[in-house]
């Protein structure tokens, strides 16, 4: 059973082939570090830690992930050619009067104290930018060697014309991009949409190097194609990224790829969606900004992490105070289960369960596998939980049953981890027992019949608090958990 | 009131003057890593943490703290030149199968985790040397063009013979070095004291980068003179290190700093001295090698602080498990004399004390100012400890001075980071009112004088256990707090 991704280079759902055997090599473009981190990161790297986490324990792969941390190179103004503007961490240590490097040291553990506490996994590396200047020099010099870049006055530009089909990985016509007035009007650029590999420093510029075309800074594209390939080889599996990313930081990359090794890279270039806040794109002027660490003032990781997960990756998906409290309801919905599961101590030999649960893990790993659709890979779930519900309240699943319930529950949790197995074992104060719950109805029914409607609804809507639910029909009143 | 600083460069207790008004520049060697972090690492580092934090809070200096992390160069053999044998870094990778990156990944996290559980402060910068290659290749070019290093074969060593006076920092006589045997017989050295700038890598190395002498890597010392430079300027206040480190690092940073510079860079050298364990040295071969995860899980962090502190940072210290738990009973002892003072509300108009806490402010500042004699300034604390006791116990200590007390502990502790002020505000168990104290005192004498010794006795000891002890005279008994 393989699994299929979209790849944004053919627009078209792909069955994955690993280049190694059972080893996923992926790069995933990281933080530019200048500030706190916000939930449109942990929407892109939760997302990513799925991935990782569902090619680790369902698929069975080693992983190899590489995310970067950009420290230098990446402009104020990226919206089209990326090479305008003033550097991002520049500009802001300047204005706090702080060493850049100190800014990215203070904000790189800001970061991982953050992602660390929404639970996302690392990567097994986290290269710098800054820390690879010598390489990307390298990797200069060999493009301008094999005629893919150009130098004007201590600055390199990669020569778009070079690279025939430039444009086609973003849907990009090069004639077009010769009139999107969104490039700056560089007189050193030979057309319009070339960019920049190396920048020349003005002399108060603090991160800069020397280089055999004088002091400067790179250009931000390069250092994905240089340290991806770094760590990861002249090949590997999967490129991710957030949808703003495929142009120009990705299609430049594989321009660059192409400049130093003369052929692909890449195999699967996978690409999250925008995170919106109450319908807008989030942005610091428009007052709907929130870091994780705000966020989880409020709320908790795991009610992220079910949020982003119930939609799919590559569909936009809009934030709100009301959507996460209804990604909170769910998850303690699930971990009552969860309890009612480890508190099953019937042992008769029933098998009213398995279909349900083998058809559960099936559904669910083709949702996963059908280019990680998370929101049918829950839906698969819910079912479960109202099936196996109804069992519980018909006492028909059994200790063994459960245990499968919650060995595949537990092995969904190490993919989206937000469940609680460890809950208090001591009685809960709203646990209510079977017998209690039948005895409650019958009351109820009495009521009824006296038509003390009031008296009798009370005793619905208590006993709805906790967990049960109850339907009447022309046949009588039936009741299963929530 | 200045400070003085010994220093090593010179042998003697100097008047410590910074280049900038009131701001610190310093750098410390920092870790180089391929293991856990251990408590002969939180010896060095407490050490530095006091330092910085005392000429932060009471000398009034802003801080500029620089300490790196060694990710690659540093060579398994470093008693001698520490140009033999194997990279560490990729020594310690190659026997776990991982690339070396995610080594120093891996227990840089880890570092960064245990450093921050014993409260050790943060520097500005941390910077790696693997991310200053480029750096380090332009010092090479500049010695090489200054006629202080020669290539032989894709090395490029420092030549010794061209830095007049090199050995002197050490106290080391270059023709003694000469016979030195520990040096490795490297027929590529002119003088065997001669030590490695650039290393040519073998093939299969893979810490390695191109440069204009070929694929190698940096020989250790090279990065310490480049990153405290690059992140210092060509002059700074204090470099730091271990006294493990004056022979051969430090003196090769002098060398190679002169070599780029042709002046000095370093004005203040300090070096912390070695902490045995039982007796002896630590290592894993002996059995008594110590990570501060093992230390943390039996013992506080404030213990390992006071324990550390109470000697001096250039004396070696003997950790045993029996000082470490007299450093518990010492902080005890002064969160309960703290828990004490906040108690305090007696408003009269008294001013016992005054002279007492004036003295104390005094002897520590002076204690601290004469090289962090840190010993002597405990002293002043525990001298203060005593004559409040004495004064709460006679009721003498008034609101306001208990008030001046907390503030100075405050103060102190700004630096030492030892005591605890946010104590349980409920009422404490052990707690003992004076009355009461006064009257089984009362009590006790009684029993005496019917000669039930050991009635008496049992006083005596519960007393003692709440923390007031009891002196016998011909006068009678008084009593104070422990």
């Amino acid at each position: 059973m393989a699994i299929k991704l979209y790849n944004t280079a053919t627009r078209k759902k792909e069955t994955f082939k690993s280049i190694l055997p059972n080893t996923l090599k992926i790069y995933v473009c990281g933080v530019t570090i200048y500030d706190d981190v916000h939930i449109g990161h942990a929407f892109s790297y939760i997302n990513y830690d799925i991935l990782v986490n569902y090619f680790k324990h369902f698929l069975g792969y080693d992983i190899v992930y590489v995310r970067n941390i950009t420290d230098v190179g990446h402009l104020t103004d990226d919206s089209a050619g990326g090479d305008s503007g003033e550097d991002k961490v520049e500009k802001r240590a300047t204005e706090r009067k702080m060493h850049p490097m100190e800014l990215v040291y203070t904000y790189s553990h800001r970061m991982w104290k953050y992602f660390d506490a929404l639970n996302i996994s690392r990567p097994n590396l986290e290269p710098c930018a800054s820390a690879h200047i010598l390489e990307m020099q390298e990797w200069i010099k060999k493009m301008l060697n094999n005629g893919f870049a150009y130098e004007v006055n201590g600055n390199i530009y990669y020569d778009i014309s070079k690279f025939k089909g430039y444009g086609k990985f973003a849907n990009k016509n090069i004639d077009e991009l010769e009139k999107d007035t969104r490039f700056e009007n560089d007189k050193n650029k030979r057309h319009p949409a070339d960019f920049a590999l190396w920048i020349k420093a003005r002399p108060e510029h603090i991160l800069k190097w020397t280089s055999p075309w004088g002091e400067g800074y790179p250009g931000w594209h390069l250092e994905c194609s240089v340290m991806s390939t770094k760590y990861l080889g002249d090949r590997f599996d999967i490129h991710g990224g957030g949808i703003e990313h495929i142009f120009p930081h990705h299609q430049n990359e594989i321009a660059q790829n192409y400049g130093y090794y003369q052929h692909d890279v890449v195999n699967y270039w996978v690409h999250t969606a925008m995170l919106m806040v109450d319908g807008k794109k989030m942005g610091k002027s428009l007052g709907n900004f929130i870091t994780i660490e705000e966020f989880l003032k409020k709320h908790s990781a795991e009610s992220l992490r079910y949020l982003f997960s119930s939609g799919h990756y590559r569909k936009p998906q809009n934030y709100t105070e009301s959507s996460i409290m209804d990604a909170e309801v769910a998850i303690e919905r699930i971990n009552n289960f969860i309890k009612r599961l480890q508190e099953i101590d019937n042992d008769r030999d029933t098998s009213y369960a398995k279909e349900i649960i083998d058809n559960t893990i099936e559904n669910f790993k083709n949702a996963m596998n059908d280019d990680l659709n998370t929101p049918s890979a829950w839906a698969s779930i819910w079912f479960l939980v109202k099936e196996a519900n109804r069992l519980i309240g018909n006492n028909q699943l059994t200790k063994e049953e459960a245990n499968s319930v919650l060995d595949f529950l537990q092995k969904v949790n190490l993919v989206f981890k937000v469940f609680n197995f460890e809950q208090a074992t001591t009685k809960d104060k709203n646990k209510i027992q079977r017998a209690e719950i039948e005895e409650l109805i019958q009351k109820r029914n009495e009521l009824r019949k006296q038509k003390k409607w009031e008296e009798a609804d009370l005793i619905r809507l208590n006993l709805e608090k906790k967990g049960v639910l109850l339907s009447d029909s022309p046949s009588g009143t039936s009741w299963h958990y929530e």
